[in-house]
């Protein structure tokens, strides 16, 4: 990696958090220009606009989020042991979230809704890759036999992931993690009834 | 109503509708003199600040939602019909919200986080009243006789509360109410296994 996309990397990892906290949709450049140590020319001279940094911003975001996830069920098994891993990443996050500042989804949603259209499809587009993810191993687990034949695998899906968004909301509002807890225990056994029982 | 007063409300309500699409955390009152067609004088002559403006709208925007709420439950005789009722109130919720821009409570919960501690302690209380008196429905049901004696009313209250605010994010998000009738009909069939059968 040169000099040139190491300063970029720089500029989008600051970028990440600061318009996490602060809101992608009306992002302050004063702020990056702040926390980079950069002048605007200096950012400038990586991205063309204001909103290539934003949408490089969100992407790297949604990256980071994404492999953790990943990283906590890749090595299982079971389908059910994949969906339970899940679910219960999210049972610290709301106060210890991937990127500083919450769920960078959850945030964009809101802070996009009304304002930004091309923020609002990407996050769209991530919602229904993390519903259209737990489909897939629902309907994995009913191929292989281990879950019940006659699901919806979607309708399941997009309960867990609104849930658990709520919960992020909810957590993060009381700046206490037992709600979470709370909600990944009643999401476990929900999936468990669903696709087994 | 004085004229004076006349003008307060006024102000207060075009702020609940430009704060709840744009944000309460980041007021925009220049947005405001647009809407209400005053000057800048003309606002603060009411207000001592724009703290207190913001702080009027919100209260204004929740006692509007949580009567539209008490609404639709209010002439109910038993606690499950309350609650099925309250749930069956988001059903179009997210694209006909009572506030225009969406739910004032998910949309400032994400917007103060992080940045205005104030507004995030009214969101806190605002989420504390709902699940409180969605528990009081179910304790009064397990009075009655009406549901399970052996359940955690609390529990089941943040779970709900919960997933509608999620729910309110997803459909709003796909600007697609369908995601939100799959959520209040999962919702029902939680309560009733919940609370009854």
């Amino acid at each position: 990696m040169g000099k040139g996309n190491i300063t970029k990397e720089f500029i989008i990892e600051k970028a990440a958090v600061i318009f996490n906290k602060n809101g992608f949709a009306g992002a302050s450049m004063s702020e990056l220009m702040k926390e980079t140590g950069l002048q605007k020319g200096g950012i400038y001279n990586h991205f063309k606009s204001k909103e290539e940094i934003v949408l490089a911003a969100f992407d790297y975001a949604i990256k980071k989020h994404n492999y953790a996830v990943y990283a906590t069920y890749k090595e299982k098994k079971s389908a059910l042991d994949k969906i339970k891993a899940i679910i219960t990443f999210y049972k610290d996050y709301p106060l210890n979230p991937i990127i500083e500042g919450g769920c960078p989804i959850v945030n964009t949603a809101v802070d996009s809704d009304n304002t930004n259209p091309e923020l609002k499809l990407r996050v769209r587009n991530v919602l229904s890759g993390w519903i259209k993810n737990l489909t897939f191993l629902i309907e994995e687990g009913i191929k292989l036999g281990e879950f019940k034949q006659n699901i919806d695998a979607n309708d399941i899906s997009v309960f867990v992931v609104t849930t658990l968004q709520g919960g992020v909301v909810i957590a993060r509002s009381f700046e206490d993690v037992s709600y979470m807890e709370k909600i990944v225990k009643e999401l476990i056994e929900y999936i468990e009834r669903e696709l087994i029982i």
